[in-house]
This record gives C-alpha cells, structure tokens and sequence, in this order.
C-alpha cells in the first residue's frame, strides 16, 4: 500500500503492553537514530500473554487510537503478543504503515536455520495463536517449528534474575523439549526474552542460533520508511524531545526500568488514561 | 453502620483480581454454607499488585457498580492489594456492608504472636501501602511487624509450581530477612499464597505461624452478616444456582484453576465487560 500526504518529520509509535518493547524502541534509536519515536506502555494492564484475543486485540486498539492522537507516521507493534493477536485487525483500520515484530522474526529465523528446526518461544497467548509456525510455513512448507510457552521467563525478568540459577533451571525445564527436536534456530519471541539471552544461549548451547525479532523489526521499518518516502533526513536539533514515553499506570516505575534497558536517559514518562481511547 | 432493607437471601459479592480470591469463596462456602455467592476475578487486567494505587481503586470501584448490579447484600473485598489500596474509597460510596482481608488478618496475627514480631508477606502494591502494619500497630502499638513483598509467588502459584524446588528456593530468600529479625508469626497477605503455605512453612519452620486471612474472613462476615440481621438461615434448593463466577476475560481457563481450588464443580463463567461499569 503507498501512503501518502505523511510527515517525514513526524515520530514513529512503539507500543507493547509493558516495558518490553522498550528492547524494540532500543534498536529503532541505533539503528534509525534520525527517528523521533513516541512509546506507549500499558502498565495497567500488563501482561497481555495471559489473555484473550478478544482482549488484547480490543487493548491494542485503544492504544492505537492514542498514537494517532500524537500523529505520528508509522506505528511499530513491539509487542509479540499484540502482533500475534490483533495486527491483522489493526491494519484494517489505519491508513499508515504498520509493522509487527512477527513476521521479521520468522524470515530471519528461516533463513538461517541449516537443518529446518526452528524453536519458538513466547507468552502463551501468542504460542497458542501459532502464527509463528503458520507464517514460517508460508514461507518455507519445508520447514517444522516447535512451539513453547514460557510463562515464568517475564516475571523472572521483572524481578531483575537476569544471571541467576532459578533462571537457568526454568529455561533448563521450558527449552528441554526443544532440545531433544534438535532445533538448531530459536525465536526469542517475546520481548523481554532477549534479556535473559545469555541464560538461553547457556542451556540450549552454542549450536543453536537465537533470534530476536527486534533486530529485524528495525530493519524491516527502516526499508518501509524509506519506500513511502518517511524516512526522516533530519538529524534531532540539541534539546528536542526526541523520544516521549507515555503509560497508563506507575510512571515512575516504568522510568526506572526503562533507563536499565535504554541508555538515552528517560527523564519523564506520562501517564494516559488509555480506557478512554 | 446499620444497614436496613437488605435481603437476607440476596447473594454476597465477592471479588478479586483473578483467581487468588477463590481461597476466600472457598472458606466462606465452607463456613457459612447456606450464603449465595457472586464471584467476580478481574482476570483481563490481572495482576493488581504490581500497579497504583490510583489504578487499583479505579478497577475495584468497576467491580463494586457491577457487583451491585447482582444485587448483592454483601461485599467481601477477597484480595489484599485491593483491600489495602481500594477499601476505604469504596466504603464511601456505599450503603451494605463491606469487609476486606486485611484487617480480619492483622487481628488473628496479634492475637496468635508471642513474641510480637510479626512478618507480613504480598504484592509490592500491598506492602508498600504498609495497611497491614498501620492495623498492626493500631490495635497493639508494642507489636514489631515487618513487610516482604514477593513478586513472584503468583506467577509461581498461576504455573503450578506448588510443590517446587524452584518454589522452595524463592521462598527461601523473600523470607530469610524475616526469619532473621526473628518473626514467630507470618500473616499470608495474598490470596495466592495459602496455596504453597507448605514450601512457605518449610523455610520458615515449624516456630512460626501462618496466618491465612481467608479464614478469619469468612468468620468475620459471618459476624457482620449476623449482627445485620442479614444471615441467610434458608438451605439452598437441589438444583439452586448458589455459586456464580464472573471474570473479566478468559471464562475457559479460569474455570480450569477454578476447578483445581473449589471442589464445588464450577460449571460455567460468564464474561463481563467490566470497564463499561
């Protein structure tokens, strides 16, 4: 789809429903550094990975309605769950470019594995979903994927248990099912998986390659920037607000954890009543 | 506060952020047998403990107007964190009776302990709130209690582990600063936790009380029911629908967990849209 009459110079939206997109946001700002971003986090209802598609879709929604009130030019699901289950309803609604973390994800995913194993690891609303194994198999019918939910990965993560032993011993018991397939590619999808990166590589060894979808998302925004004419040719003058964090809940909370995630220094984050969206 | 031209066989609300709050309807079935109950788990915006204040209330007060749309005669406010945040707000705005778990728990806590050093456990919202201490030192200023909150108890509880060495380890270090100021009584401040008070009375030994406050709860409202003219002395009829369950979202896998708690046989779950309320 072309998409015309947007501004350049407009910012880029980022949603998840908590901090995790935050790890997609990251690699937006290194990799477009041009780029004014607006973040959403929906704190009051996190996590999404527990619910309804019904639910999340109708979350999602809400939140997209509030980006557009910040006009922005494009908006970035960086939220698996979300991608999983309301992206294909979103983009019937909106006339800008929209991209999930999904499907960069898979196409990586597809194209480095070697032996056609690919392991995906997520919340359960999007294992459940399986659009992970449906979207690889449209890529390549050739290819099996082995889907597994990891409910515990984001509490553990919240609580800070990034190096720990009950860490490795819960990745030990999710990822064991894994192993044995033989997978030699995993997708970390979820985005606070990439967090714990180093305790997943530790158990499923070095033969297996881990992808994280946020690297690709960035990419593949920059491509779909550049062919509708959006990307930004400006760099951020000294002093602008180049990156604004909105929430629905516990801003401070969300700044604390944001700023060990991101290294630009979150200063403020404001709270929105997103119901009303 | 007397409270007139209630109907003592009008069902009792009773709710929670999700499922955690079943450990109450389960005592309040147990002792005061012929009560209808209306069950409300917020389960599309669960967990409340990791949120505001501000947002908690917010929520409680939704669940209160579609409570009262039951028409109940009676509120049990079966979670802590909406307890500590929620329950003086709401007390405000209504005209029946309406307990939490909160100060029921505080009480058995002071009257049991020996030593005085009491050890409070639950979400971050509920013990940075400090209710239970507050109640602690109103109703004996000599008593010492001291707060642990415990992220990850119910992501623990939610994924089964009850019986864990993953379980046991957690519990291990939330509560070793509390073993060592030398508590002889430890008031379970979350609904989720009377499910693994066996790991927890492993850590803690055998010196030390758990209080569950869904017990002195259920003892109590039988009081404030009474002493209201509002005890319901008519057994229900074979066949009566006495105990109905509401959620927020995901009706299915509530009623799973729910089944795994109540040995009623929980049939069905209706789905509420609670933030039209």
């Amino acid at each position: 789809m072309e998409h015309t009459g947007l501004d350049r110079y407009a910012p880029i939206g980022v949603f998840d429903s908590g901090v995790g997109g935050l790890t997609v946001a990251r690699e937006i700002m290194r990799q477009i550094p041009n780029e004014h971003i607006v973040y959403f986090g929906d704190t009051a209802r996190v996590p999404y990975g527990s619910k309804s598609k019904e639910t999340v879709t109708k979350y999602s929604e809400q939140i997209v309605r509030f980006l557009q009130t910040q006009h922005v030019k494009a908006i970035v699901v960086a939220c698996n769950t979300a991608s999983a289950c309301a992206l294909d309803t979103i983009e019937k609604d909106i006339d800008i470019p929209i991209i999930g973390v999904v499907k960069p994800g898979a196409k990586v995913a597809v194209s480095v594995t070697q032996n056609g194993k690919i392991g995906v690891i997520g919340t359960a609303a999007t294992i459940d979903s399986h659009i992970y194994s449906d979207y690889i198999q449209q890529l390549d019918p050739s290819m099996q994927s082995i889907g597994k939910a990891c409910p515990l990965f984001c509490p553990l993560v919240e609580e800070g248990l990034w190096e720990d032993p009950v860490t490795d011993e819960i990745a030990s018991r999710y990822l064991s099912e894994l192993i044995d397939v033989g997978i030699d590619t995993l997708i970390l999808g979820c985005t606070h998986y990439p967090l714990i990166r180093k305790a997943i590589g530790r158990i499923v060894g070095e033969g297996v390659t881990l992808v994280n979808p946020a690297y690709e998302t960035a990419l593949e925004l920059r491509a779909l920037l550049n062919s509708n004419g959006l990307l930004n040719d400006r760099k951020p003058e000294l002093g602008a607000n180049q990156y604004q964090f909105f929430v629905s809940d516990a801003a401070e909370k969300f700044k604390t954890f944001a700023n060990s995630i991101i290294k630009y220094g979150i200063l403020t984050a404001k709270t929105v009543h997103i119901e009303e969206y």
